[in-house]
């Protein structure tokens, strides 16, 4: 007997923001090809192509992505089986607030019942089934009118991620809570109370909402912004007229803290694992190998002797590591990147100097 | 008024022994290139030729090089004002005695009084006119029937080198001391004491003797062998026929230790600087740069952050280094080194795993 097709989710759409340079994975990210179009796992499939996988089960062809508009063609070429108007190009940055909100009051108009999903095109989900499960009630709980936002369980005091504090379960849901506040990144103290309290999770940046109910929040604290959005959604012809007059706003700023503080929000636990691939470091626990050696390419490219910890990723050359632990080697066809999985987040100021150097071609 | 120009030395003739491979140097020296071959200073001209560079004020055309079959057309191509006939290709190797005596027998039959010194192809002397200052001496008192080797003032208590014991002055000499023993490479408390007791120098495999001096030494404790290479160079047809019966043999085991023992070693003391670029830790002094990084090739293509003692072999591509002390990064086009300049020994240890695997197209 076949087993039965899992359904989709009626009316509930996916918003994916495709944006961010990653530049704490240069060399392998660049300004022209941005860490959401890379493989960056060895599995096959770019991040952003990852990411609606995990989501299509979900949401049918409901997925929306949106991106500047230097790499649209490219999101285009990277989902074939995404209609052509469903990636939304952005003329010039705006933050985090226009975007979704443009692709929120886009599917407002085709949709007025939809629900949708804001999920990040760079992020690492390994468990797509334990995330749709977690999705699904956030959906569920999003149609009552709530902004529901994802807590991932913390698996250590990270310094480089906000937090959602939780209070009261949510009377009916099977898992969401209450959210009392959202809470920028802490310092090393601070991230530890929080681990300890039990109250906090990490903040992803997934939203689930009704679209209607985020662009009404959105009009109660910044109705310039939501209206601009509606009116364009509206008719599209007016993007490039509208658009760089709009608020550069992070969606968290604009809406959520605020609907938080007016007990708009709820959180639903994530018990699954969850990665934003910030760095190198980061990026070395979701590649194949062990604590010997773990490579994103071709294993037979790298050779260590009495080095332990190594990361690389292998650019078709063969890669030798000598008597150093924990060093991170980045091999591509114009640039090298040789440092450590403790010094990851330093790989920056990389980028920076060769900006500095008027070296764009690098970057 | 033009300066004089120095003249040469009457029959004093080089011999250029070309070989070996540089392991600890890969991947910038291999079997095909090895690190004779190669410009590892930065300097514009290659080991070889630095070499012949520094000889011909004193010898003028008066070169022979001796290298492998398979390098003999390089090293034409790298000095082509040598004589093609010059250039002695020995069809496998046989160690240093039969390739610096099968020159001295050729040397011996165009000039019977000549004298030779021997100097490898492969080491740097920054101050050439100390050099020369030196053998001028060593020359002088090779005519008189001595073996004379070249002894390096110590910098450090070397464990890679060998050393020579030095004893009495020698009577008429300016600077020469007879030499009481060669000694092996030592470990090292005793480098320490062979350094603290003034008597010891480096053993730079430097020899200057008169040819027929030479080969009669050789004659007394190996006797086949000097019939062989003087037969070789009394019909150099009958080269493929000899050599390989020749006894494998360095020249210190074959003649320099049973000579000293004898009486018949001085040893002329060099104030001069030498290096024989044994690894890249050794390289990175001789190359141009500072205490933040020294760059073979184009120091602009290394950036640094936060990073001391770099070493760098640029290959074209922009090379970063972060957070990483006394790193050591070779860049070439089908592989690539990081390791420490602690750690530049063990390079050896890759060529043997490549070699394990087969990829001779990488050694």
């Amino acid at each position: 007997m076949a087993s039965p097709a899992v359904s989709d989710i009626p009316a509930f759409w996916a918003v994916v923001p495709a944006g961010g340079a990653g530049t704490r994975l240069w060399p392998l990210s660049r300004a022209a090809h941005p860490k959401f179009l890379l493989d960056l796992t060895g599995s096959g499939r770019t991040l952003l192509q990852a990411t609606v996988d995990r989501l299509e089960p979900l949401t049918g062809d409901r997925v929306v992505v949106v991106t500047g508009a230097v790499h649209a063609d490219a999101v285009r070429d990277q989902l074939p089986g995404l209609r052509a108007d469903r990636v939304v190009a952005e003329p010039s940055p705006r933050d985090s607030m226009a975007a979704i909100g443009l692709a929120a009051a886009v599917v407002e108009r085709e949709d007025p019942d939809a629900v949708i999903g804001s999920f990040a095109a760079d992020h690492v989900i390994p468990d797509a089934e334990a995330f749709r499960e977690v999705i699904r009630e956030a959906v569920e709980v999003a149609r009552d009118g709530h902004l529901v936002t994802i807590g991932i369980e913390p698996t250590f005091p990270a310094t480089g991620f906000g937090y959602i504090r939780a209070g009261a379960p949510l009377a009916g849901a099977p898992t969401a809570l209450h959210a009392v506040e959202f809470v920028e990144k802490p310092d090393a103290a601070r991230a530890r109370e929080y681990i300890d309290s039990g109250e906090f999770r990490w903040n992803a940046g997934m939203f689930v909402v009704r679209a209607a109910t985020l662009l009404d929040l959105l009009a109660r604290w910044h109705p310039d912004l939501a209206a601009g959005l509606r009116a364009i959604a509206a008719n599209r012809s007016r993007l490039d007229e509208v658009w760089p007059g709009l608020t550069r706003i992070a969606i968290d700023h604009a809406v959520a803290e605020p609907a938080a503080g007016a007990g708009h929000v709820v959180v639903v636990p994530a018990p699954f694992g969850w990665d934003d691939v910030g760095d190198f470091a980061s990026l070395a626990t979701l590649l194949p190998g062990d604590g010997a050696v773990r490579v994103l390419g071709n294993p037979g490219d790298v050779t260590t002797v009495d080095a332990a910890g190594v990361v690389v990723a292998a650019g078709g050359r063969r890669v030798a590591v000598v008597g150093l632990d924990d060093v991170v080697v980045v091999d591509t066809p114009d640039a090298l990147l040789v440092t450590t999985r403790a010094r990851a987040q330093d790989v920056k100021a990389v980028v920076d100097l060769l900006t500095a150097e008027g070296r764009t071609d690098l970057t």
